[in-house]
C-alpha cells in the first residue's frame, strides 16, 4: 500500500505561502521549527496527505541552498510505504541510488530514506514508514 | 474538501520511469497518448492520488520545453476541489495570477485551471473539479 505522505515545497516566505493556501480555502497548521534541518515549516492538510511549506532558518540550511540554486518550488515528494526495509532492499538490488544507504529515524520515530533524483525522474523522493504502533 | 488529484512528473524516458516505479512495487497503468498536449503518459495510482509520468511526443511539446529548461522533475501539482468556480473567484479577488483566466474543460469533461508558479511558491498548481455526476 502506497500513499502520498506529503509534498515538501521550498518557499522564500512562509507568510506569503500561508496566505496563498488560506485564500484557496485550505487550513494551514501552526508553524513549527525543525532545528536539525534549519527550517521553519507549516503543514497544509490535503485529504490524507499534506503540503509541507518549508522556509530556511539560515543560509546553510539545505532549503536555502535549494532556493539559491533552483528558486521556489517542489523540494521533495514523500511516499508512505508499508514495508520500508523490504522496499529499500528491492531498490538496492535494482541499482537505484539512495541519498543514504541506511534507513534513518525521524524526530517522531518514523523511518525514512531518500531516493536520489537521478534514479527517480528528477524528483527527490522520500520513502517513509510510520512508527510501528505500540513501539 | 481538497485532495491531491495527481502529481505530473516530466521524464525523458517513460520506459525508465515505469521501471523505477515498478521496482518500488507500484502498479503502472498502460500508456496513453494525449495528442493535444503532445505527450505520452503513464499513471501510477498512489492511494486516492496518482503520479502522472509525462514524456514529450515532439520538440514543441510543453513538456519538451520544460525538460530543456529545467531537466526532469515535477512539472505540476493537481489539487481536486469541490467548487472550482468559487475557488477561482476567491483567488482572483486576492490577486492570484492564473495561466488562463477562464476555467478549461479537459478531454474527460473535468474542469481545470492552472495557477501561475509565481503565485504558488514556484509550483505550477492545477486546480481541478471532476465532471458533475449525471452530466
Amino acid at each position: 500500500m502506497f500513499e502520498i505522505d506529503h509534498l515538501g515545497i521550498a518557499v522564500k516566505s512562509l507568510a506569503q505561502a500561508r496566505t496563498f493556501y488560506q485564500n484557496l480555502g485550505m487550513k494551514v497548521m501552526p508553524e513549527e521549527t525543525v532545528a536539525q534541518e534549519k527550517v521553519r515549516l507549516a503543514m497544509v492538510p490535503v485529504g490524507d496527505s499534506r503540503i509541507e511549506l518549508l522556509e530556511p532558518l539560515s543560509e546553510d540550511s539545505p532549503i536555502a541552498k535549494f532556493l539559491a540554486k533552483r528558486g521556489e518550488g517542489l523540494h521533495h515528494v514523500s511516499l508512505r510505504v508499508d514495508n520500508l526495509q523490504g522496499t529499500v532492499e528491492n531498490l538496492k538490488k535494482s541499482g537505484v541510488r539512495l541519498i543514504n544507504d541506511q534507513i534513518q529515524v525521524g524526530a517522531g520515530g518514523h523511518l525514512y530514506v531518500f531516493v536520489h533524483p537521478s534514479s527517480a525522474g528528477g524528483v527527490l523522493l522520500e520513502l517513509c514508514e510510520e512508527r510501528p504502533k505500540g513501539v
